[in-house]
């Protein structure tokens, strides 16, 4: 089968990826799911990868066939697999988790000692089949299609698993500020408008990003190019700060925000990685306020998010591409160019 | 009456503080509580205001009577103080609140808008009376004296306020790090062993605070001159990293060791304001770990301290001092010579 | 003033109240706030009062004038009184708290050792002017009307401090039962609509309540004369039940179903108590399922209430009458011929 | 191999369970685990299920291995399993669960909709030797012997699950009362004593198991036979009630205790399952007091509490018996003559 993948690092994205034809998976173990993929969501971190970044905290076996947002038809299943069957259609969590260690447990799909992570630490689905487990694929209800769910994969959950942690500290009347209306951003917006009462300020240098914060449920909406960000949360909130804050940039500059704009007793969540955090420990003991790490939501949240997709309270803005165009498509997206989420078809 | 009083910033602490003769306060609101001192702990925060560090944070008027971890006896009330009567003795929390704003309505003592805050915003308990609120006191139960409980008061409530709010994610079998063995670690790391069954290791580098860490609960020692802090905790916790860390000193050094030994979903708490915090955004999101802001502890919790020590479960070192000595104690604090807390007996 | 006053129990509603001629109520102590009264709901817990079903829960010196749902414009302060001014638009919780017992330093407004209720302990709001202090109003968002809000200050609550319980263990995708769509259950669907995105199912006798809940946002309408309430909960949530029910009835027959509908974990919460539960332990060990009892809200949960509907989230239908009706409308409360909720005009 | 089994329900005791010679169970899946038992406990739960008392909640297939509480040696493995190895001692969480479905994910051990229950749906450990899998044996530490901890697999979970939610809410200064001192109560109290600082209150009929509870860190003692317990715990918590009520009895005459002895806001415990809950609704209301269920505890629970006894926080007091005893172990605790708990060693 045909494949794009990655064999050593580089800056430049117009030759990050090679088309070649693999082997295609097979089962190996009784739990093992094998999809046909429809649509594979190009991500940020796919740049990243490609330019090295996350060597340092994972091992990649190189050469490695990118894609961790995945979505399509189940063609084949190990032994003991009731969960699916041959056809039904399903979006993959990127982890396949062992389901035995404290953390599996616990229902933290991420932090799962023995994990496979599909094109970060083993063959992702830019390529005609995935190989998975059954612990890691939900089957999609009737009306969802493969290629328009597949990108919630991961920025989909992980833009969830953020806003719903903040929602858990929003009352109605609360603020929460949204840094970044990219891939996640604008799904960050939409889920706390549906989970929360709380008033959403969107934060983003492109007004086009603005307004489809506005369709998504913000209700006021701040383009740093023309106000001062802390000036105008201070305004909207009364003075008080916004109880919640999500970061999806996380760059040196929008890190900085945190002392001015989060309330008392708030949260500036991280999801984004383009930078550092560079603060003083008075600031946080003076404000009591906290720098939240987020990664990818669970297994539980992308069923959750699933619902969301399904009861209309969730768009994804998407945009599709042949497995031919992947380069391409990572040199938009480094330029800026891409408008919503760009999904690969293979 | 008598009171130690600061006039203007400086870095001398032999001469930061004057002793001088000033009206004792008299109640003015139906509320006001007048307290004849006699126990009034010295803070390393005492220091900190005298070189000017809280001066960019809180308005400051000066000349100001410092000391706010204060305790004594009811000698005056307003007309509609239900609470206390004179000759009652009581332990002060240092902010006085309004009771009417929403802050105060939800219990967040620290964050009331209208609040007046003894030796940091308004006078304080370096001095033979102090004037406070009903609002602000807590009567001390039987067997209990003033002088033993004054440093609670502060020092007691901020290590037993990150303490609880480590406590309630830390399981049997999880592990806490306690970061300096001060005057508030060492209450942090009893705190912690009456409230959980986990495991606590604690750091800090003279032994005979990691004795007095022992004595507390402490499970584990780590005296980083003589073993690596990283991996002396990988090790004790088989590599998973403790899902709470109480970080006393708040250097950049300490601040430092979170990605590397605090657990995935877990917390760095910041209580110490030594340093700054200097990490890439990437670090909380592949770890997922968050750096905790704390203050001061709320008021209830003031009152569930007191129940601890009234228990027995927490005890304090103190040694005391007389009104005259508050420079003598300023200088010894900054080199590291006062063993346990500094109480001032005006 | 006139006053619509309580005199004796009675089982008779078309005499349980006396309009007289009594003093108009003037400020005593520094907090209090003298309120005149523009509307006061009338709620199904008058009723009971003027039964005297609450006489063994609670002192009652009668004659008492009832009402304690009351809003109104201030007319006069005690001198220590910050937050309003004469002139203002305000909402009046019923409960006058002390501000100083461990209850209300949590926030906990209803556990207050020493308050008082208006119109359950103390004179309550059928009458021209209302005393109440400076913790029990809240100043309106201009655009809001005393008369239209009124009812919030009992039903509102009520309804949203068992909404929001139940919000915060409700997931995309789960289910909520809400049990009887009278004055406050209308209230309890739109509060779930606003800060959920579950699946709510609203149950009720009377179709025209079940079309009310469907303007309210909710999904399903099960009306127990046509379908049998357990097979419909079981076939709408797959068998797995629902996570949380909110039974505004609290009859024997709606505390029956527990067992039946709630999921597995879930709550049955008690907010109506018009019978009795009778339950095998074994039945809640089985399926671990909980009976909540749910009191009026807190304070604070009427600004969050206040602020929902400044928004625009939450509707209240209302229909007004004179003072000089209230055994009136008790009496057609009692025969179930009010639509909406009744608010007095004094 | 011998076995203890049930072929029908009888109220006899004498003669509930029949040895018999059957054939060892073997590994059919890849990750199933055959254990050699070392001590399995005898549980009221197991008269219970002779009484037929739980007949109505789940499917029973006659005859059937009784046996929930069981560990030993690890003497054979499916395939794919890693976590234990042939010879590892074991501890047996009682169900087997998918590790697939939605409640699986959660960690919600006990609603797995596809479980296996040991002893009260499959096969149990009153046998040489149990089938069992991956997802529900926990590896032993080492120090701690099979056939000591072996009633922690249920009676120990049970009871740590309940106390784990009541520290949730226990605050130092706050009170608990347990009512039951038995196999499952004596737990309960170490537990409480283990993770929190609050004032536990034990209650039972027989004063040596009041003895065991001051063992177990009971503060007070009350013997309902000797004064009124409603009185005591009223005068114990200066009127305030106790926050949380553990119920291990379940009883008619114990449920009733809580609207009397639960504070505001305060939750009673359902463990034990002797009788039923009679209450008014009016009485959950206004005492906002809820009546928790409580099943078996999770998986993870089970890892937790064999840290606490490793840590040595958690004592069991056993007595063992042969195989061939398990009848007269019945009547024994029928006749309430078992003293701590009894363990069979097949």
């Amino acid at each position: 089968m045909e494949a794009a993948r990655l064999h050593e690092y580089t800056d430049d994205m117009s030759e990050g990826l090679t088309i070649e034809v693999i082997d295609r998976p097979a089962v190996e173990s009784s739990d093992d799911v094998i999809v046909e993929v429809e649509g594979a969501g190009w991500c940020q971190t796919d740049n990243h990868i490609i330019e090295g970044m996350w060597a340092e905290y994972v091992e990649q076996p190189l050469p490695m066939t990118l894609g961790h947002e995945n979505a399509g038809t189940v063609v084949e299943m190990g032994p003991e697999v009731d969960l699916v069957e041959e056809g039904d259609p399903v979006i993959c969590h990127p982890v396949q988790t062992c389901g035995t260690c404290r953390a599996c447990r616990q229902g933290e799909t991420m932090y799962c000692e023995n994990q496979a992570f599909n094109g970060l630490t083993t063959d992702g689905g830019f390529a005609e089949y995935l190989h998975t487990n059954e612990r890691a694929v939900i089957p999609l209800p009737s009306g969802v299609e493969p290629i328009d769910i597949a990108p919630h994969a991961d920025a989909g959950i992980t833009a969830y698993h953020a806003a719903k942690k903040a929602v858990d500290r929003l009352n109605p009347g609360d603020h929460a500020v949204v840094i970044g209306i990219g891939g996640l951003g604008h799904i960050g917006v939409q889920c706390l408008d549906a989970m929360s009462a709380a008033q959403i300020t969107a934060v983003d240098l492109k007004d086009s990003a603005l307004e489809l914060a506005a369709e998504g449920g913000a209700d006021h909406l701040v383009n740093p190019d023309d106000e001062d960000v802390r000036e105008t949360v201070d305004s909207i909130t009364d003075g008080d700060g916004a109880t919640q804050v999500l970061d999806f940039v996380g760059a040196d500059v929008t890190t900085e925000y945190a002392p001015d704009i989060t309330a008392a007793g708030g949260d500036h969540h991280i999801i984004g990685y383009g930078g550092h955090i560079h603060e003083s420990a008075q600031a946080l003991v003076n404000g009591e306020f906290s720098y939240v790490g987020n990664i990818v939501g669970q297994y539980t949240e992308l069923q959750e998010l699933v619902a969301l997709v399904e009861q209309g309270d969730v768009d994804l803005h998407t945009s599709r591409y042949e497995l031919s165009e992947v380069n391409t498509v990572a040199e938009r997206l480094e330029h800026r160019e891409i408008d919503g989420r760009a999904v690969i078809t293979p």
